[in-house]
């Protein structure tokens, strides 16, 4: 595109016309010191590559603690702690006891002629929590299911064996989470629902539809009721791969994998405040999660959501606002594998009988802003919904019913907090969700500021008005 | 992001919340063919990869024209053919003539002692139709000017110098094509208004926040009043280095630029049709277009156009839709820098006396869908507004007043046709556009292919239901 037709310019100027009233003009405030003197796109960078992973823990959830500790600090919060908790501690690895070298992670077909032998190094994943293979590989033939009904049919054959659940991430459905909470039991389930029939051992097809062949980790939840089997996640590329093979002859897999846990530690969760000026006992929490896979740098999920709840409270400091009630920015622990630092909150916040108007959380990625979603009572949804033409022009376009995060659901939870969301565009989440791909080069700037923009103004629109 | 608290889903469900008709569900169909079959994303490969830069007159003109007819055919067109005309042919380089060795543009900086002397090599690129400074290098101090206005201040400092225009890309308007409007005017009038006070060149701060230092081109207008002089642009981490230099120093800067024209050339617009069933004679116009500039792979600007123009063909056939009108998909030569494809579109539309009744066009990225612009009497608007609702759950959540593309300008012109464009989202659009970065790889398969889908239901609507 060469120059920008007339005509195509009046639809731009939509977003200006919104008529100019004082929290208008406050929120520009916001907008124009997010996007021109914003930080949050260098604390990605210096959480991601200075840092990088950091499972609930490893030693990157130590230095991300102290990091965003002092970063709320020099943010301008008028108070910073680090609130305890214990964590689990699960680690992928695998160190060789005699040699202390590093025991990779491997997977690999080697299966008889038909027509002809193969041999193929599968890229491999565990899932996380998973229990590894022990000392030996595992090595055993492979049944293929699309689906868990198709396991209830071949529940005769998969004793002792490798069950590769090829479930397809649905490409049909506009918004990406519905794909992921469709596909996603697999994950979550599939393992302890093999073992039930005597499986040795699951892979999952990742639950993505990236053009490329990384394999996506994630939660998996034994059911205690049978055995805990290694499970892992193939790609795309593999699974595709696999199947094929599958159709045709018999395969044999190999697997080695090293997952387990060490005793629980301690872990934190980071909290900034503003004290409010007129109801400082009336907490409004934003917050994303600290913690990551272990197989990235966590950019996006939730790096992102930190940042950007760093960057608003920089922005509310810099422009000079003095919230009337008390906000708490929180990067909270252990999401992925655990949500033990959401669940210490909402037990704290209990203890002390606060009172907590409005928990928000970011973690769906970086992305172009495109909605807020709430949760509360009709009465305080309807006065949410008349802000709308207030944050729209800043790319939240709707305020929609339903919104919340897995952190913040322990307080709602515990005390019937009204929570919302950041709901990002979803396109391009699960292409890199729980990979490797997962790192800062795949967030663009503004997309991130963006997201902050968006909250800041509601926020401070809680802020001002109250629930 | 671990899982998806249910709460959360409740929005997500309001897509396929809206009643069931014949509309929804023909859409969806296309839809479901898009994501699911979509041949877009390997097409852009092709045209990207495989093909490359594609300026007007160059051997990638040539050969994504033959492409572009071969898919078209392939893609199941009634018709596809070429519609000639003759295109301008500027050339960026640059031959020696006694050895035939390219001769690359050049920009370095060497400039004396404050506190010490600076040599750096700027990474430049000419502006296209820009001229070249001949046979030998151009040395010249440089005057800084962060606008126009101060240009004016400077116009007696300026004569025989090489003219800076700094003027910044303004982060704080949330569309960034209003950026763009506003800092395009240095890039397009700055050499000739700089020539007007005896300036023998001008360098140009790139039209772009991308943290990167990529450079990036696009099309001068010379005013042919004042003498033609040499344009090139920097990217942004050179032009704040030169601005924080130029505040306490003087510095020369040495440019060698190789830029002409040869003769005009042969060019085609690719035309695939399918013939309307009841109105054959009422044309509805979807394009993109196929040149782009030549230091990139022109994928988001516009390859994106190109295949998701295709792509609306192919879901056509594939789902056996057969239009009562007859629609034109357009693949137009030489939008960046002549438009003599969307002329000749039109000139011979207005002497065939063709009955035009909609052009639409998707040249601002492949990026996810947001709106489509629309612009039309204030009944067809209406109208078109009364679709809203069929479209939104795509993606393109609004329909505003003014679209159209610079392609299809023409048309509008000559034959009063309404025109409409795709308006995805524009935060990454100016990080790529017209510089190296333009590649495949900066375009998401699903972005993409919404934005056929948003297009592909709306050119359904209309042909169904008329304008």
């Amino acid at each position: 595109m060469r120059k920008l037709p007339f005509l195509l310019l009046f639809a731009f100027t939509v977003q200006i016309s919104f008529a100019q009233t004082e929290d208008s003009i406050f929120i520009k405030r916001i907008s124009d010191e997010i996007l021109t003197n914003g930080k949050a796109y260098e604390n990605l960078r210096h959480l991601t590559k200075k840092i990088g992973a950091r499972l609930a823990g490893s030693p990157g959830m130590v230095k991300s603690e102290q990091w965003g500790l002092k970063v709320m600090q020099e943010s301008g919060a008028h108070k910073a702690w680090m609130q305890e908790c214990m964590v689990p501690h699960w680690v992928r690895g695998g160190k060789d006891i005699a040699s202390a070298a590093y025991i990779p992670e491997r997977g690999e077909v080697k299966s008889g002629p038909y027509p002809t032998s193969v041999k193929k190094e599968l890229d491999i994943i565990a899932l996380g929590n998973s229990v590894g293979t022990g000392n030996n590989t595992l090595t055993e033939q492979v049944v293929l299911v699309n689906s868990f009904d198709e396991l209830e049919k071949k529940k005769e054959e998969v004793k002792d064996k490798i069950v590769f659940y090829n479930y397809k991430f649905n490409p049909t459905y506009i918004n990406t989470f519905l794909s992921y909470r469709d596909a996603g039991q697999y994950r979550g389930q599939g393992p302890s629902r093999a073992a039930k029939y005597g499986a040795k051992a699951v892979i999952v097809r990742s639950m993505s539809h990236a053009a490329d062949n990384h394999p996506h980790t994630g939660a998996i939840r034994y059911d205690s009721a049978y055995a805990k089997i290694p499970a892992v996640a193939i790609g795309l590329q593999d699974a595709d791969w696999l199947s094929e093979q599958l159709q045709k002859r018999n395969v044999m897999v190999t697997l080695k994998t090293n997952g387990h846990f060490l005793p629980d530690t301690i872990g934190h969760n980071i909290i900034g405040e503003l004290r409010g000026t007129e109801f400082p006992d009336e907490i409004i929490t934003v917050g994303g999660h600290l913690d990551s896979w272990d197989n990235c740098e966590g950019a996006h999920d939730d790096g992102a959501g930190c940042v950007q709840t760093i960057e608003m409270l920089r922005a509310f400091k810099a422009i000079g606002y003095k919230p009337k009630r008390t906000i708490r920015f929180v990067l909270f622990a252990n999401e992925e594998n655990g949500l033990r630092g959401g669940n210490k909150y909402a037990e704290e916040a209990k203890a002390k009988n606060e009172k907590h108007i409005l928990a928000m959380e970011s973690d769906a990625g970086g992305f172009t802003p495109r909605s807020l979603g709430f949760s509360g009572s009709d009465v305080q949804y309807e006065k949410v919904l008349s802000w709308k033409a207030l944050i729209a022009p800043y790319g939240c376009t709707e305020i929609n019913k339903g919104g919340g995060g897995a952190d913040i659901g322990p307080l709602n939870r515990a005390l019937k907090t009204p929570t919302a969301s950041l709901n990002p565009d979803s396109q391009r989440y699960f292409d890199i969700h729980h990979a490797r791909s997962d790192v800062f080069e795949a967030v663009n700037k503004r997309e991130l500021e963006l997201g902050a923009v968006n909250m800041a103004a509601f926020i401070y629109l809680v802020d001002k008005y109250g629930l």
